[in-house]
């Protein structure tokens, strides 16, 4: 197949799994809609989610992950779309910290989401086409009440921990804050009580380069099988950049030439981080919805856990009977321990049982997705011991 | 004027400067062309210049400014495309640290730029259309041979001084290495001997903006009057975020709302910093060639002054004479201080004479542009000195 037709059959499968997902998928009915912060109800509501190991009888082992900007449920299987393994195998499996033999773990698609979960791909119900820009603006507390809906219809009242790093993070702390009692540990990892004026500035950046690909057409390109294909690569390749560390990219990259001896000269990739990053960039549209991407970082960029609480992140987490082990990384410039630690304050502030953990590492951001042995420590003894005071066998 | 009739108008003064600049300018016949590192003549070879200040008997007191990535010559009077004053009017002008009534200042525009020094938009006279991506790729010694030609065509043997920020600091390191007797003192600010990986990432990304504009139409847009105005905003607008610290822009706009109370739940410029950003990328494009862009952000990547010495920055100085002052900034994390140590490192290793000042400032790499007083007194400390050195009055 040329390569042209493989990106044109990887384009469909990506638009076919945000209708119909291969995944477990539960669809609310209409009458029974998720009310956005946007102050619009959206319904039909479809979840795609995966789940993994088995639920105990008493619904008690139940772990929730939430997944980041451009993640998805595809936690621990291969991924549909690309083939390759799940984004949190180190994490997540038999014998592995997020113990899949202990522990029944759900993972669901995002609201605004492009795979299987509504989203601006999904086909919106008053029109009978791609919902488009016409879908509400999404915010990290509407992904957490999409979840808790999934979460009730599973018939799970308490869970025993919200994990997630990123914007996957964000989504725990506002779990622990919307629903205190139905969380009984958490594990916000790389992440931030509010999305910070820089990282406005690069999902800003991301948005515009979207936005200015004339093959998005105002978000409608889905009748027309165009797709802001270049747009949405520059944006991915500009927000990359943020998940490294200039240290790993230095020992990764350096200054090293690809398949050559010399410079040539021109504006080819001559250097290896040239190449790397548009390889970043053109395998990512493949899998991903440009609209989406839109939404999600929209959805970061709103978020602001404090202002809902009088600007007092403390008050946020008043009383709160969850366990929490927050956890940052020393190379992590996107979301920096200053973050971390300014949840930690909140949380002890508001009387919290907190653990702390700064993790040395060059990898940046995106260490929370990588095998990084301090991370799968810290989190198999924390919830080994919030399993034990669960009383989890 | 309708906003579109000025855009137009600037648009086309912007390309007026490319032949006809508002500038001192000297032209070389073809007859006497520079000889590029990517082993091709050009010429005739135009420079466009400014000078402020008299040049004395002995030509002496010569000071040669360098401009950085998106800077020109117009140092210290009002652009003549956009009407803002000059871009280090901080630092030069009568009484100011490189003081117009003590020094004879020059500033050329970069080969590769778009103000009247010969760049992409310029005429290729074995065409008779302008260059496009047919001028030869541009280093930073290709920038420094080219104004060695303008210091010959002005007389002057030996500069009583080089200085600049940014790529203009790599410039200022390239003089002192290339012409060390040239050069009696030198002051490279907030540089680097080598662009890093993350730095050629950065600018990998702005190209790749560019050229995904269909109006670039592979750089031969200056026939049809369009231009890729949308993706060299997204370059800029991504630059720009580098430039800044995040402690800048959490102080100057932190998650402040644009001319708003609420956010609107769309994709506007809910925050301040996107209007902000998006204003950077606009007002960008009316002065800026497209082609220019990626001339000179590749000249940057492929700057490694060590390279031409066996791997040996200290090499590259051994035995020099020229006094240096070496600034950087504590918040510029596109070069940071131990960038600039590394220079010291080699000055030092190679026998230099070296006064090393990390300056504390929140206001990033952009700190060289603006009124940081520890910038202007340590550089008017050093001149001065400098000056008594080189038996100026």
């Amino acid at each position: 197949m040329p390569s042209e037709e493989i990106a044109k059959s990887a384009s469909a499968a990506a638009h076919l799994e945000a209708e119909t997902p291969r995944s477990l998928v539960v669809r609310f009915p209409e009458s029974d809609p998720l009310m956005m912060d946007a102050g619009v109800p959206v319904g039909p509501l479809q979840i795609a989610y995966q789940t993994y190991g088995t639920l105990n009888a008493a619904k008690s082992n139940a772990v929730l992950i939430c997944h980041a900007l451009t993640g998805d449920q595809h936690v621990a299987n291969e991924h549909p779309v690309t083939g390759k393994s799940g984004w949190w195998e180190t994490m997540v499996g038999p014998g592995k910290p997020i113990d899949t033999d202990r522990y029944f773990i759900i993972c669901s698609n995002v609201i605004g989401g492009c795979m299987g979960t509504t989203g601006p791909a999904s086909i919106n119900p008053s029109t009978g086409l791609p919902y488009g820009l016409d879908l509400p603006v999404v915010t990290i507390k509407d992904m957490v009440r999409a979840q808790a809906k999934l979460v009730d219809y599973l018939g799970i009242d308490t869970l025993f921990c919200v994990a997630g790093g990123s914007m996957g993070g964000m989504q725990v702390l506002q779990w622990a804050a919307l629903y205190p009692d139905r969380v009984f540990s958490a594990i916000p990892i790389a992440a931030a009580a509010r999305h910070s004026s820089q990282n406005i500035a690069f999902h800003e950046v991301g948005r515009q380069a979207v936005m200015a690909d004339p093959d998005w057409q105002a978000g409608r390109y889905y009748e027309n099988g165009l797709k802001p294909s270049k747009g949405l690569a520059v944006a991915r390749m500009a927000a990359h950049i943020t998940y490294m560390s200039d240290e790993a990219l230095h020992r990764k990259f350096g200054r090293k030439l690809q398949d050559r001896s010399a410079p040539t000269f021109s504006f080819d990739a001559d250097f290896q981080i040239e190449s790397y990053l548009r390889h970043q960039g053109s395998s990512f549209v493949e899998r991903f919805d440009a609209n989406s991407y839109l939404y999600v970082t929209r959805a970061m960029d709103y978020f602001d856990l404090a202002a809902d609480y009088g600007g007092s992140l403390a008050q946020a987490f008043k009383g709160t009977k969850t366990r929490f082990c927050v956890v940052s990384f020393t190379s992590d410039w996107l979301f920096p321990t200053s973050d971390s630690r300014a949840v930690v304050h909140a949380l002890n502030a508001g009387g919290a049982s907190v653990s702390f953990v700064e993790i040395e590492t060059d990898k940046g951001h995106d260490a929370f997705l990588l095998d990084v042995p301090e991370l799968l420590s810290t989190t198999r003894g924390f919830l080994g011991a919030a399993a034990r005071a669960r009383g989890l066998a």
